[in-house]
């Protein structure tokens, strides 16, 4: 099965294109030592639990464990496995290294842990991505086009006129040959750049995030998201996951993750 | 004591600019399974044993432990605790984050494994770069400028002409107003760039990859690679750490990285 299929099951079994982001933060969680995978592993298994017929896929981010070291990466490793296997997984950790390099990280990301998508950084070029899933059809990459933060246009270009790292991002890598979907990461900060990334990548599913806490642009999102085969993935993580600081979380995450997903429900036409 | 003067002292004690790359490869490790740290701690050991007198940095690179899921961070972990306390640790991982993600990786990074630089991949702007070391002035990022890959010109432009990525971000990031040190990786693939790179950028450090078994022009990295304060970091790893797949891997190491360090230090004339 392909990755988009996988994406499109899940998000018809959970009439859902929204993504949780388990990124687990000691400022909110007062977590002052982490042993083993305690207590972050069964902070995420509340949520995935809580959350899991609400979402089409989780995204974890890597950094946000290895802000504990090795001991972080162990409770990352067991949140994966814990995931349903009907819900994709996209590890977001923004790879972007050189061709051997690259091929190490897939052999962990893919074959080891088993995600289903991984976000990639295409700074070095077609070498960050080929290496990843030129030969693995069930699997894809989010290649960084346009991100969701204030200093993005630093470096990017102005994707609205079609010029710079953005948009040239998004038309040369289209070309790449590979078995594996290559999608796209499109922010949803700047509204008009999600019709433009539609335009110049017309068959690429989107990752959009920057819908929650960072304050994007829903509707954007809902309308130049979805490609031929799937809906877009929209992508929340603290808003849903830290709803509530008290033991109410699950609840709490729940309760948002419904209304974030209602809202876009609503402007699909579908609830 | 700040990142240039530690990287300093190690190139003063060992009389060298050559940086050995601590890179795992099941192909040429013959690893079938990795239990906790074994047997890439016990590797690593060996390589940091037989050439710490040699090099004036270490440099791990994540993807290659990653490939073994949280068991590869294990070694990890241990690997840099394992390092001599006056040799600079580089950890390549290129991470690439926004805001508050890559604060978690400078949590972990910088504050948990104590690692004294790492490289950062600037596609996001300078929110990749000021959470970590914005604060931090012991510390350093390798801010990727010029890859010594292949495929590096896709997006990088023409630095030789002034013109592009790798231009801009040699030249803007010089702004951006950081406690600790920004150097930048400059592959030494085409010479000629490190020229440029260097009067882009006059007072930064410059890691060079592409040395050893990427066949880079060691000349223009003795000529360029120098800054005020310290010399270059110039980097190999394949054609050290694996010079021989036999037993006597530790010995054939420290004789590659011995040849390689002398061949540096004759063009430096310090031999």
């Amino acid at each position: 099965m392909s990755y988009l299929e996988k994406l499109r099951g899940a998000q018809e079994t959970n009439e859902s294109w929204l993504c949780v982001g388990l990124d687990p933060d000691p400022e909110r969680l007062r977590v002052d030592v982490l042993k083993w995978d305690e207590p972050i592993l069964p902070f995420n298994k509340a949520i995935i639990d809580a959350t899991g017929d609400l979402v089409c896929a989780f995204k974890p981010n890597l950094g946000f464990y290895l802000q504990w070291g090795a001991a972080g990466t162990i409770a990352l490793e067991r949140t994966i496995a814990y995931i349903p296997e009907h819900i994709p997984v996209i590890l977001d950790c923004k790879t972007g290294d050189i061709g051997h390099t690259q091929a190490a990280w897939a052999s962990g990301l893919f074959d080891a842990w088993e995600v289903d998508a991984v976000t990639v950084n295409p700074y070095v070029g077609e070498e960050a991505i080929l290496p990843m899933i030129g030969k693995r059809a069930e699997k894809a990459v989010y290649i960084l086009a346009r991100t969701s933060n204030p200093s993005a246009t630093q470096f990017q270009g102005d994707l609205i006129q079609g010029h710079g790292l953005s948009a040239e991002v998004l038309r040369q890598s289209q070309k790449w040959d590979t078995a594996g979907h290559k999608g796209y990461v499109v922010g949803a900060t700047y509204p008009q750049e999600l019709a433009v990334a539609r335009n110049l990548a017309p068959t690429a599913n989107f990752l959009i995030p920057g819908i929650g806490a960072q304050g994007g642009n829903l509707e954007a999102a809902v309308r130049y998201g979805p490609d031929a085969i799937a809906g877009p993935v929209i992508s929340a993580s603290r808003s849903i996951i830290y709803a509530s600081k008290s033991s109410d979380f699950a609840g709490a995450a729940r309760d948002a993750a419904g209304r974030l997903r209602e809202r876009i429900n609503k402007m699909r036409d579908v609830s």
